[in-house]
């Protein structure tokens, strides 16, 4: 093997893909610093090649000259899983199609560089669809969201990224391309490539292609704002809408008392949820893709609707409900949506804001509300905790104002935050991932097998530990 | 390392687990066959251990010794994974405990030995399903329905194993014990090691505990046979349905005229499903949850089924649908259900019946049909194909009645159904997994990379290849 030099390493890339698709330098910017503008590095180039060929190219040069890969697609990842100081930056951008809407299998058939929203609008022209919506959908890209797994607001009725993917295509990192691209519901014919490969942050190798699944597109939604006396009152709500709708829940998203007050602070001309102000806030999302439960009747009302108010009607009269507004038109839904939707802008009204993305069993949640709203005071006795929560599926958004400026005390809050997680049997990352964020924490809190057969994964599949280096686990 | 013998190991089993649960000579038969009762072997000994920790003890020792180790449950796979000629044969099923039911967080935690059926009725005490039902569920244990990732009936609704788990324990083949008893369901913290294990016939690990998603329990079923023109006008149905139900369709099975033939022949006082015989029969079932589709009106009627009555009823209009009954008791249920769950023993009317189990993208299948019904005939001209199917995964156990008696030309039809499979992006193994029976189909049809990256995973969790040897992989 001879030893490379960068400027024969950046002349054999532009063989690949041609010198127009190489960036270095000023060229280079916009994948210098991560979504969040906090973190900045200097890549050695960005490499965009226009299929899987040329990705398998790249990596196999840079195999042969130990160069370290960072793959990166839409770049809005928030654990900093795209660092790339020296390293090649292999960018997906390019491999952007949507190859195909098949609408009788209920599939679509996609590159890596495909914009999630590029992708609902192709279901949506077959009445279907793609559903995983996020905040940055816009500009987040399929290969990203399967390489964190990403989660969203429909978790609940359609589960993460990995459980609306049918196959995938990669690039390993020893260059070789496997072609998993099934389009089957069942398939035993070997290891779980597929899996492994999904939310493994580019460290396994770089999904190139993917075959996802659609669902039918519901043609009318009812929404609600209900408060609930607690979070475990909240839980047997959401079983019972559950059992009631027969498993139509779409989103389920908890806003504590302190995190509305904030929003009104920050938003004075917007309503309050309601007139009296409540500690547990939960907006309730029903979908209806029955003609039965969507069609408006003659006198204007929509079955899912009125069905959804009956349930919240005998849920109040049993005390499991204090209080409930159902949207009326999709005015009031959006108002209902802003409210939850704001979440990342209201968290920036004040600085030194402290967050966290952990994880519990659905039915301890109140538990861990009750442990860690002592845990924090006891650490800064005026915290503003601004919690919002995916409340279906378990997950919050841990997030408060410190009153103290010292950086030992945020550091202590977020760790509390995360043992407090894992004490209850939960995860210090529900669906951003590790990357380099929470390696620290990866470090404390999972268990010293399952590491030790990660990285012997990682070491039978990258021998060189070129591909996204030093993310996800923690240094020996 | 000392070598050992294999009188010392089996002392040093019984210093594990105590003598009793150590057994070899005739007490091992029962675990010397596997349930086709055509493959036989001699194991070195079974050994069953109570816990994981004598799991993992067992593990060490046979990784000391270089003793190769073959992990059993219920025993009731088809394609000879528990061959153990000489080997140790670690069976779970002392380790069967339903350890506990969590209604509201709708999940159980079980051992790797629980009979699907103990779980099933475990569940049902809180009314809730644990949707993983086939025809060996009262002997079944989910440890081995989690390392074939075992389908059924009801894929279609819930998904396989796979998607009915949300955590496992297993002892890796070093003897190390990974905890990954997770309740959550969202976790993004490292490799999806739980995947990995699930599917992989036990040859990366023992699988020891599992927590398993519990669905609330349908409380009504409407169950109909019905004929349509085609399997694609079949699948036009299906989508229809599952819109129109908002996805509640809990089975779709095809039963194509021959084998309704062959059902009838073999009952001669059931019923034939129409007045009229069809080409494609299909019986569909739609699971009711919620009261308001559940609960009986005061004419008797109940409302998921007068719903599925309108649904048939408008695509009789249109052409696409033949012919319809829907069950009006569920005596009549059950005749439906007892049609397709003889198909087992149909297929055993005749000797030498050729089996699959293949899957092809849920749009080929009747390009699937036609044309190995084709090439079947060409083969051998008077071949009696008596497939059904799983209509909604795409899973077809294609099962023929050869008119030849000549081994090469059962052999020359089964490479067919596999071929055709594959040309159409199908599967040679749809639910039944590989083991020893399907390896031959594995090396001639996986793409070589995805077997190369899975050869390395063995190697790097299993180096010293002790782990149910020799199988699903191909040999190098």
């Amino acid at each position: 093997m001879t030893k490379n030099t960068p400027t024969d390493i950046l002349a054999d890339l532009s063989d690949i893909v041609g010198a127009a698709h190489v960036a270095t330098g000023t060229d280079a910017t916009r994948w210098s610093e991560d979504w969040t503008r906090q973190t900045h590095w200097t890549p050695l180039a960005v490499v965009r090649p226009a299929n899987s060929s040329e990705v398998a190219k790249v990596v196999q040069l840079a195999n042969r000259t130990n160069t370290s890969v960072v793959p990166v697609s839409g770049n809005t990842g928030l654990v900093e899983g795209t660092y790339a100081q020296g390293a090649l930056m292999l960018s997906l951008d390019r491999m952007s199609a949507v190859r195909a809407i098949k609408p009788d299998a209920r599939i679509a058939i996609v590159e890596a560089g495909a914009i999630l929203s590029h992708i609902h609008d192709a279901a949506n022209v077959h009445d279907l669809i793609f559903p995983l919506y996020f905040g940055a959908r816009g500009s987040a890209m399929i290969g990203g969201a399967l390489s964190t797994n990403a989660g969203g607001s429909n978790v609940l009725r359609y589960g993460s990224t990995r459980h609306l993917c049918l196959g995938i295509e990669a690039v390993l990192p020893t260059g070789e391309i496997v072609d998993l691209m099934s389009e089957l519901h069942k398939d035993n014919s070997g290891y779980d490539l597929r899996d492994l490969l999904i939310g493994a942050e580019g460290t396994l190798g770089i999904i190139t292609a993917a075959v996802l699944k659609l669902h039918p597109k519901p043609q009318a939604y009812a929404t609600a704002m209900v408060a609930t006396p607690s979070l475990d009152a909240a839980l047997v709500l959401l079983n019972r809408l559950q059992q009631d709708t027969g498993g139509a829940v779409e989103a389920f998203e908890f806003m504590p008392g302190v995190y509305m007050d904030a929003y009104l602070e920050r938003f004075p001309d917007a309503r309050p949820p309601f007139d009296t102000r409540h500690e547990v806030n939960i907006l309730v999302e029903v979908g209806a893709v029955s003609p039965r439960d969507a069609t408006p009747q003659t006198d204007g009302t929509i079955p899912v609707a009125a069905h959804l108010e009956t349930i919240l009607e005998t849920q109040f009269h049993t005390g499991g409900v204090l209080d409930a507004v159902v949207a009326q038109n999709e005015s009031q839904r959006q108002d209902m949506w802003a409210r939850r939707e704001a979440a990342a802008e209201v968290a920036r009204l004040r600085p030194n804001v402290i967050d966290n993305d952990v994880c519990v069993p659905v039915d301890r949640m109140q538990q861990f509300l009750d442990l860690i709203t002592d845990r924090t005071k006891a650490l800064d006795p005026d915290l503003v905790p601004i919690c919002v929560a995916h409340l279906g599926d378990g997950n919050l958004h841990f997030a408060g104002w410190p009153s103290s400026q010292d950086p030992a005390v945020h550091k202590a809050i977020k760790q509390a935050v995360d043992d407090t997680a894992i004490e209850l049997g939960g995860s210090f990352s529900a669906e951003h991932g590790v990357g380099l964020t929470k390696k620290p924490a990866m470090q404390r809190h999972k268990n010293s097998a399952a590491i030790q057969a990660m990285r012997a994964i990682k070491e039978a599949l990258d021998p060189k530990g070129i591909m996204n280096p030093g993310k996800v686990l923690p240094d020996p």
